[in-house]
């Protein structure tokens, strides 16, 4: 097996270091790396300063088979990055006419002066080939260096970067490293990291060299991808190591790849033509928020009722006073009569009802803060569930979200 | 000026390099450093293996007062920070009792089994100080080192890592390197950076060197930060040029530093002994997620209806028939009904109705995407307001929610 053609991305602006700007680029460079097969061995983010790029041009070259700088190539960065290029190159910084003429054509109709800052945009390191910018007035500049490694420096811009990176840079990568990869992924809820990698630990060490498997968590949610690197595999063989993956996990299974908890929801309810009507106490309208969030979902989401004070539980959800006399806001009874009360609204065929103690305070001994009481179902099937998480308020609200989607996913599906 | 502390951030972790994760923790710890006034050297991304963290802590050590790492603490196979650690600190790895106490108390209620992969997480490099991780499993770790330098190891879960970093990283920092500037942040809504630089543009002109504004925009939001160099001006100037700037953009403030809207509007509505309930059809719940995310809300949030059907509309916010029919569910008149609708509901003092076109379909030439209408008020005094904003549904949806919530604030301060 060849190791795949290893790259690193360098990010450079003074805005990434103070926390101004997220850096997106590097970012969307390691994913269509990734995409490839290429591996991204590392990322670094520095200062718009000549020293630090020249320092980190001369380890890039030592651990990568591809440099790719972003940034600095503006006219108000004073062409930090060519600098510094040209003196870790120990070439001249030359004028390039074309450039100019390109520039001046873009501007004419729009009126915008030729500065100097614009001339000074005209110089590039000796030796390089340019890629032209159709965004943008700073050409993208590539090297093969006597080494057979590849220096590649692109404007901070996203859209120019992405422009320049699918049009001219991929193309010429892929003409070079022919490298191919397949991934797998599947989006699991209502466990944890540590219980998934118990069910999968004694698979995973028997996986193919060249295999392997990286465990993504978020709240209430991991995201399990298995990435095989090509030629390795047959079809075959990834065909079933697909279906044992899925297989070990299945009961937290709940989609695939970049599918979302509510999407998958809202399918589910499409299918059967059903309505969800939500009954929310602790998490405050937060379920029906990632309901709605999706496009299309008035088609299957009814509406809710955020029945925060008893007054509302009690004349929204009919819920009864004495049973929240006797039992409290935070108890099975309570849960089922909100359960009730959402299912006895138009439209609504199944409902999910929550009521919790989410923090800081209002936790008692018998009922700590983080104790969250779930009831869903229909007109025929209701069942009540209780679940106890963190002391973190905005962590208990939106894992009981995450939490009580997915049972209803499960219920919808008779599992 | 004594040079400010400067710190190296190293993120740890495969499914960084490899784009399956975007890095927003070392964003989070760049825009924390440069409000203390801290300088970021560089940013690291590497990949979950030993030797490049080793690789890196030495070269970081070289370069900066204070390393920082963030990933690799987790139970899983691919989780090895500490090893590295304890491999370029020179020290063996040791069990620690406490932790496993900890783990064992935080599951024993939850019913986790307490695995293999969870007895690796109670193993330290020997002379760490552990900082207490409330959030998670995986504690903090920080070193002193010989040189005087820092060393601290977080999780890479975005939440713990935050919360490691405001509750017991950033106090030690400060007490070892105090802070170098001085800043005054105004937070302020319903306009936009372009109006508010305007008012400020000619007193920007004037500020003493050493001092600058930044304006932050967020979504129907702009944060107005004042920096001062310590220690160039007096208390007293420093207090001046705060009031001087309040006063130019008074119209648009609605709070301090770190107050977010809904905080504000809690205040208010405390401080007036008023409830609040919200009748939401496009933000689809957002609002009352907002108000209900924070602690002590129900003492002044009544409750809310996520009247998303015509049919919630109709039964429980009584909209009539022949409303939505002659109007539409985008309409003033449908608005006020809704708001009408949930002022009649229990405890309710004051009340926001909103109905819009959240998109990304369901717009027509007179009311295209991003028209929503709010209604606002009380028992006496009802309002209506029509926005247009953008064509990105979850963009509708928060710059709606803000924009409402911020009518209800002047509304009831009488502004």
């Amino acid at each position: 097996m060849v190791d795949p053609m290893n790259c690193l991305l360098i990010s450079i602006g003074d805005e990434i270091l103070n926390g101004q700007t997220l850096d997106t680029n590097t970012h969307f460079l390691a994913q269509s790396c990734r995409e490839q097969g290429y591996q991204v061995r590392a990322k670094y983010s520095i200062a718009d300063r000549k020293e630090e790029i020249v320092e980190a041009l001369k380890l890039g070259v030592t651990i990568a088979d591809v440099i790719v700088t972003t940034g600095g190539l503006g006219p108000t960065k004073d062409d930090i990055t060519k600098k510094a290029i040209a003196a870790y190159l120990d070439v001249p910084l030359v004028f390039h006419q074309p450039t100019e003429d390109r520039i001046r054509q873009l501007f004419g109709p729009r009126r915008i002066p030729f500065t100097q800052e614009h001339h000074q945009q005209c110089y590039f390191p000796d030796e390089v080939e340019l890629l032209e910018n159709k965004l943008g007035t700073a050409p993208g500049m590539w090297w093969d260096l006597p080494s057979g490694k590849v220096l590649i420096s692109l404007p901070g811009v996203p859209y120019e970067m992405k422009h320049l990176w699918n049009d001219q840079v991929l193309p010429r990568l892929l003409a070079k490293w022919p490298v191919a990869i397949r991934q797998f992924t599947l989006m699991t809820a209502g466990t944890g990291e540590t219980v998934l990698s118990s069910l999968l630990s004694a698979w995973e060490d028997q996986l193919p060299s060249g295999c392997s498997i990286a465990y993504l968590p978020d709240l209430g949610r991991v995201r399990l991808r298995l990435t095989c690197i090509d030629p390795v595999l047959s079809d075959d063989r990834l065909h079933s190591l697909k279906q044992e993956m899925e297989t070990l996990v299945q009961d937290y299974v709940y989609g695939y790849e970049g599918e979302t908890l509510p999407e998958v929801l809202g399918r589910i309810l499409l299918k059967q033509g059903k309505f969800i009507g939500l009954a929310e106490s602790c998490t405050g309208g937060y379920m029906s928020h990632l309901m709605t969030s999706i496009a299309g979902s008035s088609a299957y989401y009814a509406g809710g009722v955020v029945s925060y004070s008893n007054a509302f539980k009690e004349d929204m959800l009919h819920v009864s006073p004495s049973t929240l006399r006797d039992h409290g806001a935070v108890s099975r009874e309570t849960v089922l009569e909100m359960l009730e009360g959402i299912l006895a609204k138009p439209l609504v065929n199944v409902g999910i009802a929550v009521s919790g103690i989410a923090g800081p305070d209002g936790g008692t001994p018998e009922k700590p803060v983080g104790t969250i009481w779930i009831a869903y179902g229909d007109q025929q099937t209701r069942r009540a569930e209780k679940i106890l998480f963190t002391k973190s308020r905005l962590l208990n609200i939106e894992y009981a979200a995450y939490y009580s989607l997915n049972l209803m996913r499960k219920f919808l599906l008779g599992l």
